[in-house]
């Protein structure tokens, strides 16, 4: 069933690795023929299958064939854009999940989608490929030789890699983070229409980093709980801890929410006072000089004074430039008591 | 019982169309009378009735004498702007939904009401028949003799139709995300009101697109849950796969619900801000001209300077024009200063 | 016990009409005496006792007795402004429900609070007899002899009134509906502040709504999920039909809501908008005519050309004025050139 | 435990009242010593013991002592700010509550802190005894004789002052919606700044009334639903019909409070919108005057016309006024013409 | 697993101390070597060991191995900004908490995580260390022989120690209530931006205590459930009070939210509402004197009246001054008309 068609498939060429191990011994090899992934199914060493690059239709028919994969699960992974989640096949775990990363340069968050399919003592991870690669913390642990994970199960590989994932969404959420600190400090200081377009990204960055983390949840839920067989009761307080994990990073994401919904509120007022502010000096400016000008400009009116001795006698007297300054200062102190008054002064 | 009359009743006639099969053999034809679809009823191939236009009482009214069909079932189909939902009415169940449609040119949305009754061997579908034909890939795979869907039994016709529907809705929040995202490369250029216009016709859109997804997630999750016995075990990890889909969709919805919103409170705040800016430049032009005005209003004066030596002697000051211009520039000189210290500048 | 007075009595005098039926006979009069009422209680015909207007303590009271209602039932009922619900007091079940009635001319939402008391083989109900009558199709369906409401118990005769209750609720909705589109088209036309008159009426009355139609959604489940057994199973899928009809309700109400609030969001970034525009206009010919003015202003100064060569020799150049006329003429085109850059013009 | 230290204390004696009473008899008087109260604990008679006043350390003690009463109840009595709570202790139920009370004259919002404590037959109350007494009309009642209350036991007691103080809520409520519905009545009349104090109080007065009547839900719903041994099944009817009034004190407040978020909205839209109106007159003032003024600026100019026949030709023109005068009219009407096209007028 | 890594890691070194204690006695040294707490694990007696400074992996280590520890809980316990949790791990029980303080001068919320480890018969807490110590109280009742904490077992303590944390909350809340109080009285008169600044940081702190005080609710909740063995049944009770402390604080801390964000509103109306009256102000000033400004200025123009009949003829008539000053009181006066009309004056 096909919820929407992959869109910007990747054209780089599928890349298929194979680390198979057990406490005492790894394998580790890159694969160029599908077919080397099959024999690994019946041994009981741990097998992990890591698919990079999911533009290879055959490649995904063979492994569903090989592994009696669920052709829904097979969908899903194609598909762009999908919902993390965990369901059940039959036998086998599907774990989807989001890749997060951000370029504390360019700014710019990075989604890719990364699919599990755990069996009983294999894992197939899905990757599209574009981004690096959030698995080799775990690939360097597993070829040291690291005990917990050398001797545990697929399951326990399953919560390392996942564990992997949330750790990088906890840097995004960092650098975000450091983003908005930046921008409140910025925001008392001035109000440049910069802020707004930067506070327009990064709601929509919140916007994914919920999109992906907030099911993310409900999918490491069900695997703490021990809903499948396939995770084992000692590895389930692994999965209590990672979903703890998952828990706070949501918790980060909406307090960054709140954060920077509080800012633009602030910002708003900040905006509104400014505006206040110039009215005010505006109008103080405006109610002192616009009288004092009118009576400027009445005494630069040409009427006759000797028409008659009611036009315009003041500009005859010896004191009349004196009268004229004297009525504008009484004018202007009474608009400054008046502001005064007012407060807003 | 009736929760409001039928509106806007479509004048086209109504047409019915039967598909009938099983693995091996399919039949399809146009009905022109009602009782040639009795007789499928008790065949054991699975049997689909396509009900094109509602207004037709005598058609439904034999449709449920003959497929024992409760008569509430039937009320609820011939209501226009129903909520979808599941109902299990005795040996059937009754499913309703909504049809979305927007055109990417008039960007209209327009919807369509769909409602399902699935027996023990048959699937009844009517439509409005206003808007194409949403099913048409799904009879296209029925031709092609598609394995899955033949020899499956009604309920998984149901899940394919119902999968075809939430398909289109994925189409329809494709379009408008793409709209928003017009929208607000628009927003930093410009405050053009025809933005308020076009942002306010998409939160309808949204309402109405929530109002048709939200209701059928909890739809498909009753046949997901295998709460009737006419969804088989074998077809429920369908109907799994669709209600993440339809949560999937919902998600989205919610996603350029906040989206907008978030756009429209950047608009508001750009608005503001550049009011703001407006203003400055007003205020600023004006509190520097207007004390400049007023001084050379009063050199404007007609006062006598003949009649007394307190009647503007700086008129006949040798250097009475260069005192004012300097008088003039100083005031302007400590506006300038004023300004910058309050950063305006 | 009493949550608050009965408020606004209505003076009218009570009037009581009883309608006792079965498949084959109805009886229906007007009641003088309450006594009257009695002896139907034994009869196993079902007998609807309509009260109309609640001012009537004996009549209450003489009910409560020969009915063996719980005197709580009794107290519910004549307080006004009481919460929609459904409690089960022994072998009663007591539903309170609110009508509403809305004007089209004058677009005042009226209320009115009606009880029902169902018993084995009766239903009371009580209106307070202000604002007509709902019921009036139930009577007439009964007249007519409907089979399906005359063949069927008191607890059927429940659900038709109730589903004519609702049916009110949507004429109201629709009503609103009407109101707010009309809103909307005037909404960019004008900023009329009578629209926000309008709008914070339309405010309260969703409130009224909502207070009207939520809380009646749980009652009617109540009675849908067949927790009383004065409902029998057969009429209980006629509950969970009016069960979702009220969720319908709830729902139009909300997306009526959320289209309000959308709409006052739009209509205030308008009015933000339509501000900073004004803004514009003002602060471009303001930035243009007041340096003109004050040049204009300087060359109207007093000053003596004559007194020395540097008091405003312009004025006896030959082509001063000209000069003058240039010098505005550049400045205003200087402004112009700087409204173009910061597109404003 | 100590979750604050009281505050306020009261500075008033402690006043002990005690009502014994069963459906026969009644004993009440006041207490001097708290040492009389211990001789009721062993009678069958439901006995009701009243502290007014908590600043009495050594009462408590005694009668934690003599009744048998949990330390932490005694802790959580006298301090103040409390949650309202059920708590079952052993074989005694625990009631907090909240008495609120608001003068109509001085509009302020009283609390007081209410305990119960409900033992088989004796209920002890503790108030703060500030203001005034809720529980006089029970005290009332039981004088009188009242039956439903003197045949009943303790619990009953409990319910009917729990009654007394719901009562009180709604009269709250009803006087804060008699001052929404008076400013509301303001809000489109002028844009006083006084409303706005009164709204910022009426907005603390819902976090009050909240804060008191929701807890209170949970903890009458707790002993309607029969938790406690200590409420007779016959009891709990009455419960359930006093869960349903605070339900609809809380309902009511929460449309209180949807009314008032939608007046404060309405109230920020007029100012937005007056101030829009405002603006228009002032542009429009200023956008036909400024020009005109520059024009009479223009030839109020010096420029010697003898000068040069290119200097200010019109002043010597016979009909140079009409034609200055002319030139005017022609801006003005130009202005006019364009404010009419923006439909400013 | 590494949720993030330690930030900001004090270099303090670490500081231990032991408290061992039954209902006789009681042993109380500064350890210096982390091996001389081991002895106590086998002790029947209750052992608090309180290590502060969270740098000292070789200290954790041996804690770790000697009281055997699950590794999962000391990598809680090290990593920073955790979210409040109760897990129980195998045989112990893991609290994680937040303690909070806020300096009255420079109000500055200081946060510092807590843990905990419950055993069967010891209690190991762990501080950061930085702020001060809050269970210093708890520590005080102890040595004083408090026979409720020193008969009781270690889940007594934790209790106690909890309840000495959350006590701080409520400190916390008070002193950020009293600043909120502050700022609402200031609000009504200026518009200080320092208030916008205070305000932002207000918000920033809920946002912290939020983070504090929810998740502990649960954590507290789990305990008071009685999940775990190691809680006595005598302990679940004081929990149970606990965790209606926590409620409590949780309550305060929402209204104080949303009082806060009531004042914000409150302050943008009060923006607005002045914008309004300086716009006023300035509108009324402009449209009085920009027409009489004008007046003067065509009084002011040059023509010469002698040029012809038509030439300002006024400038010559006896009362032609008068006659202007007529014309500017008339415009003044129709315009102050027209301000009253309009209710702005």
């Amino acid at each position: 069933m096909n919820a929407h068609p992959p869109r910007k498939t990747t054209a780089s060429p599928v890349r298929i690795t194979v680390m198979d191990y057990d406490g005492s011994s790894l394998r580790e090899h890159d694969v160029k023929d599908v077919e080397e992934c099959v024999p690994y199914r019946d041994k009981p060493t741990v097998t992990w299958i890591n698919v990079e690059g999911l533009d290879c239709p055959d490649v995904l028919a063979r492994l569903e064939e090989a592994y009696g994969v669920h052709h829904l699960m097979l969908e899903d992974i194609t598909q762009a854009h999908q919902r993390p989640r965990m369901v059940e096949y039959g036998s086998h775990v599907f774990v989807l999940a989001r890749m997060l990363s951000r370029d504390r340069k360019e700014s710019r968050l990075q989604e890719e989608q990364v699919s599990f399919i755990l069996g009983n003592n294999f894992l197939i991870t899905f990757q599209e490929g574009r981004e690096g690669d959030v698995f080799d913390p775990v690939r360097r642990r597993l070829r040291s030789g690291y005990a917990r994970l050398r001797e545990a199960g697929a399951d326990y590989l399953l919560h390392a890699l996942l564990a992997a994932l949330v750790e990088r969404y906890f840097d995004v959420i960092d650098v975000i983070g450091e983003d908005l600190q930046a921008m409140d400090t910025l925001l008392f200081q001035k109000t440049d229409p910069g802020l707004l377009k930067r506070m327009s990204r990064l709601k929509k960055d919140f916007l994914t980093l919920r999109r992906s983390v907030w099911p993310l949840r409900e999918a490491v839920h069900s695997l703490a709980r021990g809903e499948s067989v396939l995770v084992r009761p000692a590895t389930e307080v692994y999965f209590r801890d990672l979903y703890n994990n998952v828990i706070q990073a949501a918790d980060k994401i909406e307090v960054l929410r709140d954060t920077a919904s509080g800012m633009l509120e602030i910002y708003l007022s900040t905006v509104s006072y400014r505006t206040n502010e110039v009215m005010k000096v505006l109008t103080i400016i405006a109610t002192i000089f616009m009288p004092l000008t009118f009576i400027a400009g009445v005494y630069g009116m040409n009427f006759n004074p000797h028409a008659s001795p009611f036009n315009m006698p003041e500009l005859l007297w010896p004191f009349g430039y004196i009268w004229a300054l004297g009525l504008m200062s009484a004018v202007a102190a009474g608009m400054l008591v008046y502001f005064r008054k007012r407060r807003w002064l």
